[in-house]
C-alpha cells in the first residue's frame, strides 16, 4: 500500500518538476554524472566532522570552501576564536535586488563508532537498507545509473552533508546549462549545530555584512514520512541538560548494602517517572505556559498535510505511541521532554553486583514558540528541588552530600536557542512555496519542523525570516548510528537546490 | 573518634589471639615473610580470573592447585563439562573423626578494566587507598615490615583470592612451628562463584566422596564495618535479571519524532520507580512472603552488634540512607531488590539527540530465608505484566511488538540460589566461634550476610551445614572497580585461616 503511494508522489513530482528550468537541467547534469557527484560526495563524508574534533573540522571547512571556489563562488572561513570556521561563499549578481543565503551545517551527531555496521567515516553503499539486510555495494563496480533506493551510509550523509553536495552539484548543472542567478547567493555552512550553535549569534553579530539577507533558507532535516517534499516555517527550539543523582561516594557491593545504601539509578528513575504522565505530558509546572498558538493558516496546514502515523507505526514495530491519540504532526507543535540516554554503573557483560555511586540521564527537551530555554531549565530544577533534592550546577562535594538525604546535579549540556515560526502568509513565504512547488510538485506545509537549528540565532542577531526546506530521507537514522542517505532524496536535492538558487 | 575505636580494637584482637598456638605461629611466620607472601600473591592475582575467560580460568586453578601441592597437600582439579574447575585440595590426619571443608572461590567479578586507576590484573600497592591519594609503592623498593593502613589494588584482591593466599601461608607456618592438623581439612576452590554458582550442585553431586564434611567454613566477604572480625551464619540468596523496555525498531530523532515515539528509557523509569515505595519497600505483591523470621538468638545477636551506620554514612558520604530509620543490619535481615546498572542510548561524549530504541536495567534481588528464587522472578513478571506490559523471556518479535503497545523482556542473568541460615545454638556453630575468637578476639555475630555465597546449593547437595567467616576489610571495593585489600585484613586473615585449619 506504501509503495503504491510513493509511487504515485514521484510521478507527481515529475510533472510539476518540469516547470522550473534550473531542476531540469540539474536532473540532466545528475543524470549525466552520477559517478562523479558519488565520488565528490564520498571524499567529503570521509572527513571526520564532530564538532569538538577541531583538526577535522577545519579540513571539512577548507574542503567546502574549495568545493564552492571551484564552482566559481568567492569562498572564505569565517573564524572567531573558540568557535568553529562557517563556510561563507557568495555568488554576487549583477543588478540583484536581493538576497538570498542558503544554510547548512558541515559538522555532525556525535557518535560511538563500535555501534556502527561500517565505519561512521567509510561511506558505505548498500543496495538496500540494513533493516532490509541490504548488502555493500562497492561504488567502483556500482551499476549507474544507481538504484535510486540504495542508500548511502556515513555519519551526516543526510544531516546535513547532503545539502552541502547537492548545492555544489546545482551550481555545476545551472553553469553547463547556460542559467544565471537572478539573486545574490551566499552560502553559509556551520560547524556546530550539532553541539548547539554556541557561537553562532557571536559569528553572525561580527561579520553582519556577509550574512545578512531578505531570507535565509535554512537546507536541514528530513522531508515528510510520506517522502513528500516539505517547506516548514519554523522549527522547535532545544535545550539539553545532564540530571544525575548521587548516592555512596563508591560503588558498593549490593549484597552488603542493598536496602541500605541509596542507589542512585532508582533516584533517578523515580525523579523522571515522576515529571510526565501517562498521557506523556510534562508535569513540571510551567512547562507549557507562555506558548505561541497557532493561526487559522497554520491549522489549516496541518489539517491539510498527510497523516504518515499508521505506516510509521509499522514500519518501526510500533504497537503504541506516547501521545496517543494525538497524531505525530499535532504533537511535534508541541513542546517534548525526552530521555536521549541514560546510564548507571555498567550492564551486560561487564555489569556486577553493585550498587551504583551515581546514575545520569541526558535530556533534551524541545521548545515551541513563547517558551524560554532558560525558564524551562529553571523550572525544571525548580521541580527537582520540589522532590526533596538539593541541586547543584556542578560536581557536589562531599559536605554537600552529606548534608542532604537527596542530591542530584543538573548541568546546562548545550544551552541551544528558542524556537521561531515565520508566518505562511508573508510574500516570501508564498513566493519559497512556488518556487519549491515548481520543482518538487506539491509540498507539505509544516508550520514548525519537530527538529532544531538556530534560527533564533539569525532570526535575532540578523532579523532575517527563516524557512526550513529539508532534503534528506525521514528513515536516515540521522543523529543515532548508521546514518544514511536514500540515493532519490540526494538526487531531489540536487534539483530542488538549483531551484532555489536560480530564484 | 573512629580511628581510637579501630585502635582499641586491635590492642583487643591482640590480646585475645594470643591463646591460639597456630594464629601465633602464624603471626610470627608472617612478620618475618612479608616480603615472600606479598609476591606470591602479586603472582596469584596477575592471573586474569572473570569466569567466562575460560583460558585463565584455568591458568588459575592450575597455579592454586600447585600452590597447595608445594605446601603438602593433594590437589587436583575437579572437572565438569561447561563448568569452570573446582580446585581440591586435601590434608588427611591420622586418626581424625572430623572433616572440615575451607571454602573461598578464585573467579572474580566482571569488570571494564577502564575504570580502573591500576590494570585490574596488575596488582598495585599504595601507601594510602585511593579516596586518600594514595600513592603508589613498587613492591621491589617497598620498605619491610608493611605499614598495614596499605592497600593492594587488583580485582579479587579481597573477593576472594584473599582467603586462598592465606590458607597457603596458613600451612607454611604451621609446618615451621611444626603444628599438626586435628581434623581432615579440604580446601575447595570454586571459579565460577560470581557468575551466580550456576554448576556447583552439579559438581558437588557428582563427587560427594570429595566434598562431603561435618562443616563447611566459607571464606568470603568482609568483615564487620567497624573492622571487627565477623562470623556470619547464613547469607542472603540471589538470582539477577535483566529488564529491557522496547521503543522504535530504532533510534529516531528526537526532535523529529519527540512526544510520539514511546521513549523506553522513560517506560524503563516508569516501570522501576513503581516497584518500590518512599521506604524502600518493594511493590510487587508477594515479595516478602514465606520469610521465616529470626530466632530469639538470632535477634540478640543483632541487638548486641555494634551500629556502624553512622561512621559508614561520613565514609560514604552519605546524608541519608534508603531504609531509614532501620539500620543496616536490621535491613540486611529484609530481601532486596537493586538496580545494579542502568543503559540506555549513550551519555557523555558520544550522547547524540535520538529518542532510544531499547532500555535495560540490571537488577539483583538479595533473598532471605524462606523465599524462592524462581516464585521471586515470577512475581517481578507478573507486576510487570500487571503494569500493561507484554513481557517476554526474549528479544521481542517485530509481531510481538507490534501488537502490544508496552513490551518488555525479563531474562534470568543467573539463576542464583536461595538463603540459608544455621542455627547459632548447633555445637558446631558454638565450637566454631570459639576458634575463631581465639585467633581474633571477640568476634561479631550476624544471623545473615548481606552478600551472597552458594550456601543452599552446599546445604542441600551434601546435607552439610555452612558458617560464613570473612577477613576482608568492608571498604575494599569489591565487585567495582579498584578493588583492594587493606595489608592488616591480609595479616589477620593469616591467623584466622591458621586456627580454623589446627581446629
Amino acid at each position: 500500500m506504501k509503495r503504491v503511494v510513493c509511487v504515485f508522489l514521484t510521478v507527481g513530482a515529475l510533472a510539476w518538476g518540469q516547470s522550473n528550468p534550473a531542476s531540469v537541467a540539474a536532473r540532466q547534469w545528475r543524470q549525466a554524472h552520477e559517478r562523479e557527484i558519488m565520488a565528490e560526495f564520498v571524499e567529503l563524508l570521509s572527513i571526520p566532522n564532530i564538532a569538538r574534533d577541531k583538526a577535522n573540522i577545519r579540513r571539512n571547512a577548507e574542503a567546502i570552501a574549495a568545493m564552492f571556489r571551484k564552482r566559481g563562488a568567492q569562498a572564505q572561513l569565517v573564524v572567531e576564536p573558540d568557535a568553529n570556521p562557517v563556510v561563507f561563499a557568495e555568488l554576487k549578481t549583477a543588478g540583484a535586488t536581493r538576497t538570498i543565503v542558503l544554510y547548512a551545517h558541515y559538522d555532525g551527531q556525535p557518535l560511538e563508532a563500535s555501534e556502527w555496521l561500517n565505519p561512521p567515516f567509510t561511506p558505505t553503499l548498500r543496495d538496500k537498507t540494513i533493516e532490509k539486510d541490504g548488502q555493500v555495494v562497492p561504488l567502483a563496480t556500482a551499476k549507474f545509473p544507481l538504484d535510486p533506493e540504495m542508500r548511502l551510509y556515513a555519519r551526516s550523509a543526510s544531516d546535513d552533508k547532503a545539502p552541502i553536495l547537492a548545492m555544489a552539484t546545482a551550481l555545476d548543472a545551472m553553469k553547463a546549462a547556460g542559467l544565471k542567478t537572478r539573486s545574490n547567493i551566499r552560502f553559509v555552512f556551520e560547524g556546530e549545530e550539532e553541539a548547539g550553535s554556541a557561537n553562532l549569534g557571536r559569528i553572525l553579530a561580527a561579520h553582519k555584512d556577509l550574512f545578512s539577507a531578505d531570507v535565509w533558507l535554512i537546507c536541514d532535516g528530513p522531508v515528510s514520512q510520506t517522502r513528500q517534499q516539505l517547506v516548514a516555517f519554523g522549527a522547535r527550539g532545544v535545550t539539553t541538560i545532564n540530571l544525575t543523582t548521587y548516592g555512596a561516594r563508591r560503588e558498593l557491593h549490593s549484597g552488603h548494602y542493598g536496602n541500605w545504601a541509596p542507589n542512585p539509578a532508582m533516584m533517578l528513575a523515580r525523579l523522571l517517572a515522576s515529571m510526565k504522565d501517562d498521557s506523556g505530558r510534562v508535569r513540571v509546572p510551567g512547562f507549557y505556559d507562555g506558548i505561541a498558538p497557532l493561526s487559522e493558516t497554520e491549522k489549516r496546514a496541518i489539517a491539510d498535510a498527510p497523516v504518515p502515523d499508521k505506516d510509521l507505526m509499522a514500519e518501526l514495530w510500533l504497537g503504541g505511541t506516547e501521545g496517543a491519540p494525538g497524531r505525530l504532526l499535532d504533537l511535534i507543535q508541541q513542546p517534548s521532554f525526552n530521555i536521549r540516554g541514560m546510564s548507571s554503573s555498567r550492564t551486560g557483560a561487564g555489569a556486577s553486583n553493585v550498587i551504583p555511586a551515581t546514575a545520569t540521564a541526558s535530556i533534551d527537551m524541545r521548545l515551541v514558540k513563547g517558551m524560554d530555554r532558560v525558564k524551562t531549565v529553571e523550572r525544571v530544577t525548580e521541580y527537582i528541588r520540589g522532590q526533596g533534592y538539593f541541586v547543584t550546577d556542578h560536581e557536589p562535594s562531599a559536605g554537600e552530600r552529606m548534608a542532604h538525604a537527596k542530591v542530584a546535579s543538573v548541568m546546562l549540556h548545550e544551552a541551544g536557542y528558542n524556537a521561531v515560526r515565520t508566518p505562511m502568509e508573508l510574500p516570501i513565504s508564498q513566493e519559497v512555496m512556488r518556487t519549491v512547488e515548481s520543482a518538487r510538485g506539491k509540498v507539505v506545509r509544516w508550520p514548525t519542523m519537530g527538529g532544531s537549528v538556530p534560527l533564533e540565532k539569525i532570526e535575532d542577531t540578523l532579523g532575517t525570516r527563516t524557512i526550513s526546506i529539508p532534503m534528506a530521507n525521514h528513515d536516515n537514522s540521522q543523529h543515532s548510528f548508521n546514518e544514511n542517505i536514500r540515493i532519490q532524496n540526494l538526487w531531489d536535492g540536487i534539483e530542488l537546490m538549483a531551484a532555489l538558487i536560480s530564484m
